[in-house]
């Protein structure tokens, strides 16, 4: 399996539909490395355009991996080895094709329904083809539809029927991989 | 369908096995809330027998069921309405049975595995059938071994084969959700 997850700060929107860049999360940062390692994901790609920060990433990650907190939390050390920066959704895409010699089929996800949204069951055979493919998930209230527009496919909401669908970036990412993935 | 959550702060374990009260994270009260509400549930209780933890917990739901939160962030607002407070388990399982009139089947669950599981299948039967059913998520390193013995039955682990697995109680309970009420 060679699956990629991007966690995106810009482009995305705001409450209003406003195009915005983010601030990164130092939760969401650990929280999907967790989930990712634990799905055995390839790797886990932070995406921001700002260095200040970049750098902030690069120090939570730092401080897990080499410093005292790898010492005191070492299976947060493990997690967060699949960290990677990148300033923009190109960036991901021309790293995953060099690391893996092919271009990865890139899969948005909206919390609402597109008109044709790719299946879970058809993510699933993606992966079971060894192709490489890479997930995009939006911070703030969603990846602009720019984003969404570009992607080979949109993956179908999680709870399309549900009267609310406010789900947490986090629980978002645990879902979907689990409905990838699986035991 | 009549499924509560329970997110215990005491008793559970530390990395050692000692039996301690972790403090409640502000993260886990909205994370999980939103989760919860996107799910259906009726109910989301955050366990701590310490007062001054309880009155933090009292705090940040009335930010946002009352105060300017409510108005800046209403499907905010909407999910934390989901939030009480008890003092412990038992208190929890009092409060489900005045509520709906059954005692509830209770699930805890833990990311080890146990001699006898209850499969996600068994869960969904019993949610089914319309009997309440109360899941009980540890924080820290999880429950305490007294919480899964006394409780009806401890859910299988989320990833039994995995040679990593330190989900975040957050990514735990929106798989679990996942699995139990799907789509």
């Amino acid at each position: 399996m060679s699956l990629f997850v991007a966690l995106v700060h810009h482009p995305v929107r705001d409450r209003g539909g406003e195009i915005i860049t983010t601030s990164v999360t130092n939760l969401d940062v650990h929280d999907i490395a967790r989930t990712a390692r634990t799905y055995g994901v390839s790797g886990y790609f932070i995406v921001t355009p700002l260095p200040a920060q970049q750098e902030l990433v690069e120090r939570i990650v730092g401080h897990f991996r080499t410093g005292s907190g790898a010492r005191r939390m070492p299976e947060r050390s493990e997690a967060l080895k699949l960290c990677r920066i990148a300033p923009d959704i190109a960036s991901v895409r021309r790293h995953i094709e060099l690391e893996t010699g092919k271009a990865p089929s890139v899969l948005a996800t909206a919390a609402r329904g597109r008109a044709l949204p790719v299946s879970y069951a058809n993510a699933r055979e993606i992966l079971a083809e060894g192709r490489p493919c890479l997930l995009l998930f939006g911070t703030g209230h969603g990846l602009a539809p720019a984003v969404l527009a570009e992607a080979d496919g949109v993956l179908a909401p999680i709870r399309p029927a549900a009267d609310y669908n406010h789900l947490s970036v986090r629980a978002a990412v645990a879902i979907t991989l689990d409905r990838l993935i699986g035991e």
